[in-house]
């Protein structure tokens, strides 16, 4: 995973032992030289097997590697990340043009070692591949809740072993400025609690992120989603301060001065400063949601507007996004901005729209001539499962209406990882492995959409990454222990194993409803932070009601699979409450835990009457309802996966009669 | 954990909310405001609460923190680490004279925070702590195999939280030499299979430790244990090379020549470098093990022992090590070694022994005025049970037999995890949690001795560990994933739970029965190297056998719990197989399983038979009685944790007659 453009399976296995070995040939480069050192390095850590010095000559080679020539100085968009991979029982062949390539192809070498009766594998295959889409990357919004570099290194490492290759940082916004600049140290002094990357980190984390093929494209968001520059630089807004930290989440008044040639000053020396630090071409400068209230509100920006025949705030923002670009194009980038960058007199070839307004923004645009990525539909934060995030095709509808130079302007897309409810423990469960989808659908042929082998894929992709030291899955269950306190949280286990989290939406809903208000002071330690956004035991038991269901309830392995399920779920509350007494944490949990009890009950019953042959009442088959649409509401910001397949089976069951 | 050595319980309970703020006075430095930093990241990651800016002033402080005056510029032996705490509803104050005291208040605090129905809490409690030994160490082998240093550095936050203070890196012995020596390039070239640590890197997790109050003690065997200096610097041993990397394990002829004065000056140049990288004032050189076979076949090294009347091999090695005392002294450090080194001449006050040998001979030195460190009975790699370690005393027989001087010789202690079957994704199980239990015993009093108090607070430990970053068991779990390549392990998980890895000695033993050999190349992949060393589950239902047992059946709860254990062992080998068939990692575990399935229905048999108030056949008991004799015998290197505590089921089945 992601699925290569070209496979075609071959005869027998290649056997990997401790003598494996590997030959470079062609082009060579230290970059190269640590990826065979890297994958050597996890290939000994996926078997277990010791490997050491295994660079060898090619007579002996396991597997030979050869680059051609060197990638450009500075990672581009237009790289050409292609490879063929040769494996046969006698040994394995990867050529690429370039070491990126090489980067790639390793990892698929990686994805193909098993280990069966006989010992570790590779299957032998014939494998062609390279991306469908250029640009595949991942946002992560370090700016409302801070994230670790070693996180974000953790996230690299990720990324790299599903061949995505952006890592885009959205390093400011109103709740923290994450960077710290030398011109302008006020900016985290002021502006970040203490909670920001040096520029030591910044170089360090470059260099990891190229070391693997990723590209980091930095974002400072402007002219609105502000406030944390303007705690340390009141000036630069269009509402006199001083200003706080924002703690609340949403969109906000303040917003940068764009009638003050000072501002453009400022941003000047900013923006010449990051642009040094960062060798990507790209510079992403947000430009999304500004509510215009401060300029409304300033009389002498009202005059600027007049002055200028600008006619509305719309206007206006475009007249200060042209002025930035002409900044960040000085500075020798290509700026990036969301969907509202674009206006009259923008310059086409220096301009990229990441649309988070969906595909018919993205294509307008590239009929206008811009380049652009899609991330509408990619929002992480929406606690969406796979198999939908996997069904939004950047190109989808897009191919009918634009011409090929036109489609070659989508580049592909990024997966947006908000950060209002995430924090070092949850991010990667909120992460992996749904990215991994959506890198299957920027990598891959469109017409990979087979669901149901996407999810096998993706299960072994899960282990596998937490194999390689993300902790999507251990993180999900220290915190669980964690709030707790308890030794034995198996009863927890099992009830969190069937709940998933409500989407970012749905919990300010519903803390609006509640009369209260989340914050980036609000703990983050709920069993909604903790589970998983795709409960894995739901997927499985919908499938075996599926199953049971369309064999005519014939299937006994699942239905007694069913009934075992059904079983732990009634039965679990009496054993969780004991854990829901002992915690504040857990408490508000009593009703989703006696709601899963219920559900248990319910299926049983629907069981029990298949088995019988007979047809609940009418009277019964109404009070299920009740259940069920109680259970689609969230309560403690947590739905019960597992409901929409208990109902089916209650209502497969109202046609049971013999 | 450890236990402080004067608690006192107080009324009610501190709440630790997100309105949690420190307050420094009396001695300031930057070691303890990095203390109080993680001290608060880490109270924030205990709780998923946020703390940012919680430094305060005095009146608003929930935490008041006093140093009287800095510790030693370099942390020394005989530093006072005591603190004062004091917990009330209203407040809390950590007064120490030191910064280390502040960290292992601080440390204690943490252990303190709990979560209740109302929310975090710490209770109400004064606390006057200081520890009963100085040394309270834990060596790493990193020789045998190499581990790296992140996953040292986890190991320290791990000794941080059990107050033990010293690391002591066993860096070099046949079968590799791990740290750069500028002077001698080709000790790691040519000595270590390119895995060592940099200079760099010594400096970087010598500063991590010390910022955690951890000593780092660096220990190079000699003159024996050495082969791996010998491939690159040959002239240093006492038989002409060429010399390779012992792959093996065990006890090697290579021994460094004591005869030619150019021994003596490499050893004088190397030690200079190395004490100057490591600061503190011991430094360790080994010393054990030295079978002598080079040495008596050296013609010139017997002439050389003939001309200064060194009567044998064991005088040859007193004259090497006084030799390598003044060395050691020259560069003002004092000198650590194993029991081997004490002879006569040997400077007391200049040298300290560690004793694999026991109390006796630590007491005997202790006795002829030098100090030690117990570490006999601490090894880890024996796979013992936490409450053996737990019952090993360094002053155990001696203090009837020395005077308070010689007592006060007695330093302390070292648990030793030796590498032989050890890599960076199994050693934190084997040191933890188990090696808690010995820092509890190095520093609280010798009257703590209520084994079962130290399981209850050794489980909250282990969990908090793993919150802490260990992974002691999230990388079991992961090891067994990989192992069988599958996605549901729940059969795997189910005898891993109550399965034990035999000792670093069985296992060389079976090995050779089995005619092979186990190397340095043999990969640590089996389930014995996953498992982890004491069964958490075995102990558990061997209490509930005692309860059982101890009711005179009556514990219809023991009963019910017992029972549904022993269905789940006896139907598990079923889910197993298609597992074990898959996987040739896991086909050894065939009988094993088989054996577990046995114990569950032998065990149920005597339920029924308790039950039924009736008493097995002889015939049938003599039958169970050769089942428990096989799960006695070690099989794939496991041994069946849960096996005694069925056999005193089915013992006390006998005597069930009503």
């Amino acid at each position: 995973m992601p699925m290569p453009s070209n496979i075609r399976l071959g005869i027998g296995t290649l056997s990997i032992n401790g003598s494996f070995s590997v030959e470079l040939e062609g082009y060579r480069e230290p970059r190269i030289d640590r990826a065979i050192q890297r994958f050597l390095h996890d290939l000994s850590h996926d078997t277990g097997i010791p490997m050491r010095n295994q660079i060898t000559d090619p007579a002996n080679a396991t597997l030979v590697v050869r680059a051609e020539h060197a990638n450009k100085p500075i990672q581009d968009v237009n790289e050409d990340e292609g490879y063929t991979l040769d494996v046969s029982a006698s040994g394995a062949k990867l050529t690429a043009p370039n070491p990126l390539g090489v980067m790639h192809g390793l990892q698929t070498f990686l994805q193909l070692v098993e280990v069966t009766p006989g010992g570790f594998v590779a299957s032998a295959v014939h494998i062609e591949d390279s991306p469908r889409f250029p640009w595949r990357g991942l946002t992560i919004d370090v700016s409302r809740h801070f994230i670790s570099v070693d996180t974000l290194k953790r996230n690299i490492d990720g990324m790299s072993a599903v061949k995505m290759n952006v890592l885009h940082l959205h390093l400011s916004d109103d709740q923290g400025f994450r960077i710290a600049s030398r011109q302008f140290p006020k900016l985290v002094e002021m502006g970040s609690d203490g909670q920001y990357y040096t520029k030591a980190e910044v170089r360090d984390l470059i260099g990891y992120a190229s070391d693997r093929g990723v590209r980091v494209v930095p974002e400072f968001d402007m002219p609105g989603h502000s406030t944390s520059w303007f705690v340390g630089y009141p000036e630069l807004a269009s509402a006199p301060g001083p200003y706080q930290i924002e703690r609340r989440w949403g969109i906000f008044d303040p917003a940068m001065d764009p009638s003050r040639e000072q501002t453009y000053e400022f941003l000047d020396k900013f923006i010449g400063e990051m642009a040094d630090l960062f060798p990507d071409h790209y510079f992403h400068i947000g430009g999304d949601e500004v509510n215009g209230k401060q300029w409304d509100a300033n009389p002498k920006i009202r005059e600027f507007m007049r002055v200028h025949s600008l006619k509305n705030n719309q206007e206006l923002q475009q007249y200060f996004t042209l002025r930035v670009q002409k900044i960040v194009s000085k500075h020798q980038k290509l700026m990036v901005g969301w969907d509202e960058i674009l206006g009259p007199g923008m310059p086409k070839d220096k301009v990229v729209i990441q649309s988070w307004r969906g595909q018919d923004s993205l294509a307008a645009a590239a009929k206008q001539g811009y380049s652009g990525i899609l991330s509408s539909g990619y929002y992480l934060d929406a606690m969406a499962p796979a198999k939908k995030y996997y069904s939004v095709d950047p190109m989808s509808n897009a191919d009918a209406t634009l011409n090929l130079d036109q489609q070659k302007r989508i580049l592909g897309g990024e997966a947006c990882m908000w950060a209002e409810f995430i924090t070092d423990d949850n991010i990667d469960s909120r992460i992996w492995p749904r990215a991994a989808a959506i890198s299957e659908r920027l990598w891959s042929a469109p017409q990979v959409q087979d669901v149901h082998s996407m999810y096998i894929r993706l299960s072994a992709m899960s282990q596998y990454l937490e194999q390689l030291g993300l902790r999507h899955r251990s993180s999900s269950e220290m915190m669980l222990s964690r709030m707790s306190g308890a030794d034995n949280i198996a009863a927890l286990l099992t009830l969190a194993d069937v709940a998933e989290p409500a989407s970012l939406q749905i919990r300010e809903e519903e803390a609006q409803k509640a009369g209260g208000i989340q914050t980036s002071d609000t703990p983050l330690n709920r069993m909604v932070d903790a589970v998983l956004p795709e409960s894995e035991v739901a997927r499985r038991f919908s499938q075996m009601v599926n199953q049971f269901v369309g064999s005519n309830f014939q299937d006994t392995k699942a239905k007694s699979d069913i009934r075992s399920l059904l079983l732990a779920w009634r039965d679990n509350d009496n054993e969780l409450r004991p854990l829901l007494q002992n915690s504040y944490l857990l408490k508000e949990l009593s009703p989703v835990s006696q709601t899963l009890s219920s559900l248990g009950g319910v299926g049983l019953q629907a069981l029990d009457d298949i088995d019988k042959g007979e047809r609940g009442s009418d009277s019964w088959h109404k009070e299920q309802i009740a259940i069920f649409q109680e259970a689609e509401k969230p309560a403690a910001d947590l739905f019960l996966a597992v409901a929409p397949a208990v109902q089916k089976l209650v209502e497969a069951s109202t046609r049971s009669e013999k």
